[in-house]
């Protein structure tokens, strides 16, 4: 197990990585939380709860806590609405949840980012903890305490930062997600490596066959190398005033292209990847980086594909970016890949560099890539 | 005009206290706010905006900034809920609010702590501005970032910290309130006094006949008093560990009354009276004040009053009592007078005391209290 700590001004805690931490997550708790909750809640779906319930149970009884009180959240995206977390938050109140409860999210990012966010406003803030159990909110969603949920307008267009007292990241719970899934995530890491980390970029260059056919020490290599960057990003700069933009590489065209299909087709990390593919083409045009280092970097999203085709008008895309959370008073932000494991935020992006990047992504895009 | 500081680890700001506010808000936001917002949005009631709208768009142009997008958000109580908060989320994406977006709160303690609520999960925080328009808004709710929702279940169940960029307490506004609501927000002010402050209780006791006239003075005079008070023990207990908690005096009987009558039949600051009452009774039988002392406060109580009679049952009135927010992990807390100007938090209150004072309570409150 490898334990990466989060130190920001508002909050610190650990981030645990490793195989076996549900089965003992009820020593864990205890070992964090005084005084101990006498209610614990744990927000997840039916599906999850059916495959890990009894351990949770299990540990639980053995660390001699109370079990905890299952909420259900239906999963997908269109459950990720303020609706649902009012819901919830009755459902707490019947069940008698007071300001020393602890919540528990146990399930992917949908499930932490509604239940970090219910934490956030319940009684005007409670604790609670995340079990993150898909690869992508483990490397990503999990860390750095953003909660939120979506409009109809948007995704995450409301939330709070609110930390959690704890991630477990438990590899074994990672064992029945889908290859499509599993890949999708890894472009997290694809991205933490460009941004910040040259080795762990070359790991997934040399490691991929071990990655893809999820060794758990290649894996929680490749998991905690991502946590450890985007917990060096968050100690530095909670609140996203300036550096923890960067970890939105790829997120200007890459949110345009979940916006513009409807949040259907594409998974978050695949339209991530496409968006990456459209900075690289910003670098390359202002020699930030070098052609070889962007054909290196465009070789490794291929080989954590592939992306699934998309068809959709340059013209509808370049809409769609504008209304980014990131732009304040019209200024639109991008970042800009500055080498492999460097990156920058820019402020100055014309349409005609966004318009180039986007009809440059498209070409590929349109076919989808193949591995 | 009287500027208050409030300085807390999360945040600095002025509570200003005065008259004529309103008129050179313009000035006064642009003092304070850097960079200028692009869009700055106002949550009110038609009823206020048909009295100073035009006021506020006047100082806004005079300042040359942008007029404020006005937000209606209906009045009362039942309309403090997380769909509302949802809908006018959705009406600022629709007008392209962004993170540098400032939030305006212009009316009594119901849109004051939607709005900073609004303001702490719109895309995870932006700016706010509080101008409180009733007394008790003035006094009370607009200080110390408390801000929230209602549940069906109980009131402000959901919420968040989220301190404003400055409070503007302008007594001009107050002129339209009727008396009813003035005596009631004047109960604020008695327990401000009661915790705290010997020196208000005083300046009370011999000038109800300003005060309750309306006199400019006496009024920014009690304002100013009762907002130092809250700020300076804000100042100490942020997040109400220990020391915020006697700004609960009179609430645990308070608020059960408010649940009891179903927010119907009494104004908050009534019910906290009633409350008081109550909490003098158990102080009466513990000692911690002398019945000299005792029957100084309930004469300035009834001073400020008339209160309405409540015919309750002391069982429904104790039952109410148990999902009291400040109970945490079962324990029942409960604020006690010690001295004119002084008071304490305990945590063992029997189930007797409760009941006495309950019972005493409501002996007095079955007739209602004449002048």
């Amino acid at each position: 197990m490898q334990s990466i700590r989060v130190e920001t001004p508002s909050a610190k805690y650990e981030v645990h990585v490793g195989s076996g931490l549900v089965e003992t997550l009820g020593v864990r708790l205890k070992r964090i939380i005084d005084p101990l909750p006498r209610r614990v809640f744990i927000v997840t779906s039916p599906e999850i709860w059916a495959r890990w319930g009894e351990v949770v149970i299990g540990s639980s009884t053995a660390a001699m806590l109370h079990s905890p009180i299952v909420l259900f959240l239906p999963p997908g995206e269109k459950n990720k609405t303020f609706a649902n977390v009012e819901k919830l938050a009755r459902q707490m109140v019947e069940a008698e949840a007071d300001r020393g409860s602890l919540l528990i999210a146990f399930g992917g990012g949908i499930v932490g980012d509604i239940t970090g966010f219910l934490a956030a406003i319940y009684m005007r803030g409670i604790a609670y903890v995340q079990i993150p159990t898909t690869f992508l909110a483990q490397v990503d969603s999990s860390v750095g305490g953003k909660t939120g949920v979506n409009l109809p307008e948007g995704k995450n267009l409301i939330g709070s930062f609110h930390h959690p007292l704890a991630v477990f990241a438990d590899s074994r719970v990672l064992g029945t997600l889908d290859d499509r899934e599993l890949r999708a995530g890894l472009m997290e890491s694809v991205k933490a490596g460009f941004i910040r980390d040259r080795a762990l970029v070359r790991f997934m260059e040399e490691n991929s066959a071990a990655i893809l056919a999820r060794d758990p020490k290649a894996l929680e290599k490749v998991i905690a190398a991502s946590v450890r960057m985007k917990a060096d990003v968050v100690n530095r700069d909670e609140r996203e005033g300036g550096l923890r933009m960067i970890l939105n590489l790829g997120h200007t065209v890459g949110h345009a292209i979940e916006q513009a299909t409807g949040y259907k087709t594409l998974l978050h990390g695949e339209a991530i990847a496409w968006g990456m593919i459209a900075a690289l083409h910003v670098a390359i045009k202002r020699r930030t980086i070098s052609p070889l280092e962007a054909a290196r970097m465009d070789a490794l999203i291929h080989l954590y594909g592939p992306l699934p085709a998309i068809k959709i008008s340059a013209n509808k895309l370049i809409q769609a970016t504008t209304g980014d959370k990131k732009n304040i008073g019209g200024v639109r932000r991008f970042v800009l890949p500055v080498g492999i494991g460097d990156a920058t935020v820019i402020e100055d992006l014309t349409h005609t560099e966004l318009e180039a990047a986007i009809k440059f992504m498209l070409t590929q895009a349109a076919q989808g890539s193949q591995i």
